[in-house]
């Protein structure tokens, strides 16, 4: 079992996931592609591996059988499991508690060789509608403070299965980079009684030189403090703290744009590899005035050297206006 | 020239680092050796391209020629440069300041192939010297509020040249990493009167079961709450806040302790790529009694994902007790 374990200086908690044998061929993956010869366990037809869903968008085939567009089941290796319950514990120094929560696979398409960049904006939109429905329905277990949707394309980006796919993790306490943004906000919304983010679009479309894209739905921004190079933040127009209470046509208007991004993505840089990640507000936190959720593309074109992990202070070789007009397509 | 950036939701600084063209090509440089064809400017015959010494260790050889154990040279396409005058401002939402800070590369060896796995402990304790003696310099700049010394070792971790070399970075803030370890250090201290690095040594050395390696100057433990698999702190046993104020035997016993815990990461793991990074108290903040320097060393063999950049907690596959057996060259 995985268990929660904070840092006994910083307090910060960190997951540690598991104690199953350590074999020195598990690293390194990102030498390798996340390939092999193994038969796909997310592909259709081997529903029985992957998992009981949990959601499936499915037209009137069987339950667990192939005849899918989408399924969501529960990941084989949880790095948290909704059973690890108990107090934290002390022991001098040190606090940890078991490694309670939930992680669970959307499996995004049947086909193994489909991608985000290649996918149709409707099918986006399914998966999108699908870590909304996922994170309503987790937020019912009282326990759970937060959840995070997230992916990893490609293996620079973390990925070890090609077949696409995404994760939701939901957790018993708010995450350190959650909990930066939520601050910020609060701060933001107490001293001018605005959001943060809507003032920030305001900001970026009346200034330009950093919209990568703006939809009647969703505006795509080169974040001013952009901590990589190319990372883009889709910004609903619509203000709404909760991704998991946004309208449909909300997602589906972030889908459109998600699917625009990429191709800009796929035009101007070739499909790097990347991470997405759904900032929502934290399920207790009462912050409707103050956040705002959003959407974070991170593309992972650069390695973390020693001055990014002794510091946490991010350097970036590409300005936020230059990444922008790369991506709209405008000389570098 | 670079400029420090301020994240508008968060706060946060980042560093955006000129704004030379972006050339696609120099991305993805995780996937290419760092090796080249071009001649490397940090071999001994090549100081003019290196660049004029700050420091060297030279036995009677003339300033800027070959002769030479080890050279500071300040790096050419610095990140931060002490010329960066200027004021923070303010646009909207936006604050930016120019790139102010001190970046300098210590070449760590003239052999091209050598490294921190095969160099003598004395040769790494003539680096460690280097940087504390750099350290203690770069703070008479009273613009400085913080030093960072670090390493990238490998392309994996960062490095772009082959050839030994290590950085120093002297700052205007207190990096979040190091304010967040501060700020534990002082409630430590504030509650208990202790410095929360003692009594963690003290706790590690009574349980055993996360040590490393235990010499007369200096203790290696794997960390409770590692950020990443196989990571490991050596902390001196002398309390100490400053690095740049350490008795020369504190860091030769550094030095020697390094060089141990390197050997046992080669022998059970096949050296894998690391970042090392000093922590050392920032140069104002009196924190003589709370703080603790020590040095970090994270072995680079897990790929961060969208979990760890979305939330800011790492996962870690490998707990702390078992890196310490598997590094101790027990059964893992």
């Amino acid at each position: 079992m995985s268990e929660w374990r904070a840092d006994p200086v910083t307090g910060q908690w960190v997951i540690v996931a598991g104690d199953a044998p350590v074999r020195l061929r598990d690293f390194d993956l990102d030498e390798h592609p996340p390939e092999t010869d193994l038969p796909c366990p997310l592909c259709e037809g081997h529903e029985q591996v992957a998992g009981h869903e949990i959601l499936a968008v499915r037209e009137n085939t069987p339950t667990n059988g192939p005849g899918w567009q989408l399924r969501v089941v529960p990941n084989r290796v949880p790095v948290l499991r909704v059973e690890a319950g108990g107090d934290s514990v002390r022991d001098g120094l040190f606090e940890h508690q078991p490694g309670l929560g939930a992680h669970e696979v959307v499996v995004e398409s049947p086909r193994h060789d489909a991608s985000w960049y290649t996918m149709p904006a409707p099918d986006l939109g399914t998966v999108l509608l699908a870590w909304r429905d996922r994170i309503a329905d987790l937020r019912r277990d009282g326990r759970m403070k937060a959840a995070l949707a997230f992916k990893n394309h490609g293996a620079k980006a973390g990925a070890r299965l090609a077949h696409p796919h995404s994760q939701i993790v939901a957790m018993p306490r708010v995450p350190p980079r959650i909990d930066d943004e939520l601050r910020g906000a609060e701060r933001h919304h107490l001293a001018t009684g605005h959001c943060v983010f809507c003032d920030l679009v305001a900001q970026e479309l009346a200034a330009g030189t950093r919209v990568v894209a703006a939809t009647p739905t969703c505006v795509a921004l080169a974040p001013y403090a952009s901590r990589a190079p190319f990372e883009v933040w889709l910004v609903p127009r619509h203000h709404a703290a909760r991704f998991e209470a946004a309208p449909a046509d909300d997602i589906i208007g972030l889908a459109a744009a998600l699917h625009g991004v990429l191709a800009q993505m796929d035009a101007q840089l070739g499909r790097p590899a990347f991470n997405a990640v759904l900032h929502s507000a934290p399920y207790g936190a009462a912050v409707d005035a103050a956040f705002h959720w959003h959407l974070e593309l991170v593309p992972r074109v650069l390695r973390a050297t020693g001055f990014d992990i002794g510091t946490g202070t991010a350097i970036n070789p590409v300005p936020a206006e230059k990444a922008a007009r790369v991506l709209r397509g405008a000389a570098g």
